[in-house]
This record gives structure tokens, sequence and C-alpha cells, in this order.
């Protein structure tokens, strides 16, 4: 019998809450392990839940649940109390369980090893892709690769908005209007449509697909506030659907982690996820490319992501002579992130409907040894107030792989071109072709 | 250092050598176990492969595999010396990796159970998917659910001809062919093609999922070699595509295991899985659906399943007091196989454009309790030979679900109606909504 006790108790606890009491019977019977509940500790037992924790099992004091138990799920979430608690749950020779991404992507490296030197064990499976085994996919299924690329729609909220814009062709912020409606998006949704929240989750993708850590401050962010429904729709003219991914990629030794709204073609797996759905592509050098899919986020998705840890490390303390795990860090180096990204490109210029325009723009890419690959330009008069009479017209560039570096060099001059009006908008191309 | 050994040097062996070659410094960092590969076994050396095996690891009997290895991989494929040399393995105390769904769909209760007696374990998770870690995720990840279905498109050669037939408006003839062209499809392609390689798999599948053994005699299996291309566009015209799938439900306690041709809906991501590629959804009663995606075949994606069942087994020699692993059969009791499948229908009859037609036929489906949900009618002229004048349509009608046993009984009076010309065609439909 293995003692389990839960700080937390929100959507996700009260989801494991309620996993463990239901289906403990079963879990014994498939892993050979009993789980026992012992103390869920939250300071509000007033608030209605869709749940009842029953009474024997709730306290208010965390520190009940760190004397009962073998195993401490933290579900609190936010950063410092939720890091003393897995500091103090570690040192006193308890394992712990969390889905705090925010945490473990910029803290995570002092506290993995923190359990390392103890001999514990820090389960994570639920701070990615809710109840998407992906954590465990990487570190144990595709142990025997090394891991090309991993990238995909880690979040839901921004998924839902940019499927509404394209599908109903409306703007940024009705779709924001409409997730916030739906229960989708947050009072203050920033952590999402910023980026923030896929990039803690693509930071944890790398540090088990690469095995090394890095500062959080290094992965490149950009959200979709900005988002334009125009460049969805040319985008989509051209066969490609616009997604927020979160890649992470190792190229020449180095690794590149980002997240941006990005293009994909059309007959991509993941142009297909529509919704709060969430997908992630793994690609290693020998399985090639293996896609998972499910729900992101939720409470009982991942309290299903919880109890595997759970059941996990409860298997080795019943069967096991230490605690073992596939190790984090294990390249034994720093792999350096590399921002200079090495991606095709979209970019769209509003333009005057004359000639000599594309001319003028492709000698700039072509000072910057950027190729193109496709021109379009679509019919569209001026929106500019004052202006409604010109013919200004998007001019749409997309290119084949160039260097980051070089791009934005080549934006910054071809903006000042007299011909180009406003701010050029640029957005990678994530595809297997050159 | 944990000893492997492979007996049987194929398309697959061939990639788990090149892996193992390849990759063991790399799977030592990261799962802090030496992989070494002591002998490969198999009866021609002479025959080309695209990875050359070194010299010191080839031997031409077995038994020398047994001698020197802690894990034995089977490779062999077939059933009746793989089994012998499976049971051999067992009795010597050796552990066994092995993809062959063929031995274990039909004789896996007897290995299993001995592997048991014997506290040994028998990975078997490069059978199912390919490189899709499939069954480590129900096993596994997904431990604390019950799952209530398992299914997907488990045979990429089936998969490819249907995807052919529908993107080409092809006959299944010609995509065949097509099929073969590509080495998609063996010469005698009837184990892909009439079900029995994708009913394997999903006979493994149901073990795990619902923890029961039972005869694959019980499951129901329909290939794809009498799909009419005219199904194919009368459901897309209807919002469905057509795949065959592989299907095991949990239902009342019971289970029904099943492969047959399957019309899902447009929008569901099983319906956007093309080609050769395999995809498997998963519906466990926290986890809602989650689905996994990639190569069901090949060498290297293979070798990577067969490989992150040898990392398992030699962390467990290594770090444990004994092996364990999920139970197979740990439901305790056999559930039964029902196969009087709840399901909705799609059938088509040919029928003369005339009055009454309709009415005739919905007052015998109304008989047996089944329910219309809608019905589509196509203007087309009969093909039947002396008969090209005609007005022969075909009417299609979908259902809503019903119990197979009563679908089939009013098709029996249907098609004996004199309205009704030649067989109809009846396709189950897998969808959510009732």
């Amino acid at each position: 019998m293995v003692r389990v006790g839960i700080v937390g108790c929100g959507v996700v606890g009260t989801g494991v809450v309620q996993l463990l009491l239901k289906n403990s019977d079963l879990i014994e019977k498939k892993a050979g392990v009993r789980i026992e509940l012992t103390k869920v500790a939250d300071k509000d037992w007033e608030r209605q839940r869709p749940f009842e924790v029953p009474g024997h099992l709730r306290v208010t004091d965390y520190r009940e649940v760190l004397e009962s138990s073998d195993i401490v799920v933290e579900l609190v979430g936010g950063k410092s109390f939720a890091k003393d608690l897995i500091k103090e749950a570690l040192e006193r020779g308890k394992h712990v369980v969390t889905a705090n991404k925010h945490l473990l992507a910029e803290d995570g490296y002092e506290l993995f090893k923190l359990a390392e030197e103890r001999g514990l064990y820090i389960g994570f499976e639920a701070s990615v892709g809710g109840g998407i085994p992906i954590i465990k996919a990487v570190r144990e299924s595709l142990v025997g690769n090394r891991i090309r690329a991993v990238y995909g729609i880690l979040n839901g909220t921004t998924n839902y908005i940019l499927t509404r814009m394209l599908e109903e062709e409306i703007d940024f912020e009705s779709a924001l209007q409409e997730a916030k409606q739906k229960g989708y998006a947050e009072a203050d949704p920033s952590l999402d449509i910023d980026g923030w929240d896929a990039a803690h989750k693509i930071t944890l993708l790398s540090y088990i697909a690469f095995g090394s850590f890095f500062s959080f401050a290094e992965v490149f962010v950009e959200g979709i506030r900005k988002v334009d429904l125009l460049d969805i729709e040319l985008g989509r003219d051209l066969g490609y659907t616009l997604k927020l991914l979160a890649i992470a990629k190792s190229r020449d030794g180095e690794i590149e982690v980002r997240v941006h709204p990005t293009f994909v073609p059309e007959d991509d797996p993941l142009a297909k996820v529509r919704d709060v759905f969430n997908a992630i592509t793994v690609d290693g050098d020998f399985v090639g490319k293996t896609m998972f899919y499910g729900r992101g986020a939720g409470s009982h998705p991942t309290a299903s992501a919880v109890v595997s840890d759970i059941v996990d490390m409860a298997q080795r303390i019943v069967y096991c002579k230490g605690i073992y795990t596939h190790r984090m860090g294990w390249e034994g180096r720093e792999l350096k992130v590399n921002r200079n990204f090495y991606s095709r490109y979209y970019v769209r210029f509003d333009v005057p409907d004359r000639p000599g325009v594309l001319a003028s723009i492709s000698r700039v890419l072509a000072d910057y040894h950027i190729s193109i690959a496709s021109v379009l330009q679509k019919e569209k008069v001026c929106k500019i107030a004052g202006r409604e009479g010109e013919h200004i017209v998007p001019l749409v560039i997309l290119t084949h792989k160039a260097y980051e570096r070089d791009m934005r060099g080549a934006l910054k001059v071809i903006k000042e071109l007299p011909v180009v009006e406003g701010e050029p908008v640029l957005i990678r191309v994530e595809e297997e072709a050159e």
C-alpha cells in the first residue's frame, strides 16, 4: 500500500480525488499496487466543487499531507508556495507529482537536482498536454531515438481562438470574447494568448527530449494577440493553416525553442486539430514522426495524467530497490539555445499596385540570401482613412528556408522602402519541403 | 549491463541491430542501463540487407542467442517456430520481446501465463502500430482509467488502398495494384486486405484494455475486398469517410471486438489519416478520447518500439527486486465477446426509381425496431446488362443506433422484396451522436 496526499484541491485536485476514489480497485488489479489517498489540503473547503471530497480527507494545513504520505501531489499552482512545498516534500523524503509547468519550466533545474540527490522522483506528466501521455512517450517509449524535434499545439485557448477566426472569419477580439464566454479563456487571458503557457510546456518537453536544461528566458515567445484575419485568409489561399505552434528542434548540436503563430500545410495532421484540442508531434531518428492528440486540459484528463505518475512511483516503491527513472539532464552538458532560427517565412507587405514594387523588395531579399518560393498579390482597395481610393494591395512572399537574422535584416531595409506601407507581417512556416 | 540477443534478422531485426549499434550510448545516458547486443541469429546471411550486421554478431543457430542473452528478441514471425522459441526462452528464464501479433493474438494466453508463472516479461509494444507507443500508453499512461473503447486504423495497406480509392476515384482492384507497385501490399495481400492483421492487433489491444483473454475466433472480421467505390462516394456526399476500423468496446460488462469497413464523420481525426499511416483512439472514463498517430510499420519505427521494451526490461533487471509489469488478464474473469453489435448503419439498396419503394423498405426496418436517421437517393441509370434503359437508383439509408441482429434480420426480409435488386450493402458507422 502506498500513501498519497494532495495539496491544492482546485479543478485538477478534485479530479484526482474523484479518480482515486472511483478507480483504486481497478488500479490495484492492473498495476499490482494499492493507492491509499490519505489527506487533501486546501485553504477553502466552502467553495462549490463538482465532486464532494469526503470529510475525513479534508485538511487545511499542507503539513498534514506531508506527514501522512509517501507521495505528495502538488496542485496549488503558482510559483513561490508551490516551490517551497516541493522542496519541503523532497527534503522530507517524499516523492512529488505536479502539474506545475510554470514552476518546472523556470526553476526545474534546482528541483530536479534536489530530487536526484535524494533518490526521489518528480512526476510531471500532467504539466504538458493534459491527459495526453506525452512525457512518458518521449522519455520511455521513444528512449531509443535521438529526438530531432518536438512541436505542436500545446495551448487549447489559443487554438480555439484561431479555429474560430478561420472558420467564422471573425477578428481576434471577437474570437477572444467567444472563448471567454465558453469558459476557455480566463478573465486575464495573457498567459495563454501571449504564448507563455505554451512556452512553459515546450521548455519541459525540450528538457526531456534533448537532455539539457536552459534558462527559460532564452525561449522565443510570440503570442496571437496581433494576428490579423487577413493573414489567416491569405495563408488559407496558399494552402496553409495558422496555428500557435510550440517548437523545439535540434540543429547542429544546438537547439531552437520557440512559440509563435505558424503556418502549417493544410494536409499536415496538426492543421486538422480544432478548438481546444492539443496535439504534439515528436520526430525521432528511428521512429520518424508520431503524433499524440487529445484534450490538453480539464479536470478529468489532467487527473488521468497525475494518476499515471502516482502509479509509476508506487510500483517502484513497492517493487524496486530504489526509485529509478529516465534521467533529467542526461546530455551532461549545456546545449546552446540558438535564436537564429532556420525556417521558411511568410511575409506580407502592403504596397501600392504599381510596377517595380516586387522588384525592389525581392532585390533586398536577395541581398540577404533569402530565396523566394512563391508570391501572391491580391486585389484590394485601401482601408487607410483618407486614402480610400488608392489601390494598396497585400503582397505576400513565401520564402525558402532562411536564417531569422537575415530575414529580420531584410525586413528592416524593406520597411524603409517608400513603396511599403506600415509594418510588414512576418509569420514562420513549418514545413518539410524545401 | 544487460545482454540482448535477436532471433530473426529480417526487416525489423535489421532495424533493431542498427538502432542498438547507433544509439546504445544515448540509451545508457537516458535510461541508466547499458544494453549489450550479443548475438543475432538468422538462417540466411547471404541475403542483401539495408544495413550490414557486423560479422561477430551473426550466428545461424538460435540456441547461441538463448545462451548468451538475458533478453531474447523474437523477430522470426509466423506461428510454430516462434512459439517454440518463446517457450524455450521463458523456460530458460529469459525475458522475451516480440512483434508477433499473429502468435500473441491466437496463443497469447498460454505464453503470458507461462511468463507470469516464471516471473518473466513478454514485451510486445512493436506488435501494434509500429513505432506508435500504444501498448505502453494503454497499460501505463492510462492505468487510472476504465477503458470504454479502443479503435482505429491499424493496417497501413488497407488504409492506403481506401485513400487511393477516395482521392483518385478508382476501384479496389486498381488501388490494390498501386499498393503492390509501391511495396505496400504483399504478393498475397490477404492477411492485410481481409482484415486479419488488424484483427490480431485489436485483439492484443483488447487484452490490455479490458484485462481479459478470449478466443481469437470470436473476433468479427470483414475486409475491404468487396468495397465498392460507389459507397465511398455516396458516403462522402453524406459527410463520411470510409476506413477499415478495428474496434474494441466495452458495453454492459461485455466486449465487442470487430474489424470492418466503417464510415467515420469527415471531421473525426481518424478520417484525416491518409495513406499508410495508422492511428488509434483510446476512450477512457477520465482521459476522454486521446489519439495516437504515426507510421504503423517499417524497419526503423518498429525497431524503436522493440527497443523501448528492451530498455524497460533492462531497467527492471538492474533496479528492481523482481520484474513487475501491468498484469495481463487483470480482470480475473472472462469477459463475454458480444457479437450482437450496437451501432449505426449505412445500407444501400439498388431500387427502381418509383413511388412506394422507400415505404416498403422502411416498414421492414420499423418492424425490426430500426430507426432511420436520414435517406439519400441518387439519380442513376442502370448498369445491369440488358436493362440499361431502366432507372435503377442507389437508395441509401442511415440508421440510428440499432442491434446487429435486428439489422441482419431486416436485411434478410428486405432483400426478398421484389423492388430490391441484388445484395444490399451494409456498412457500419462509428459516430458519437445518436
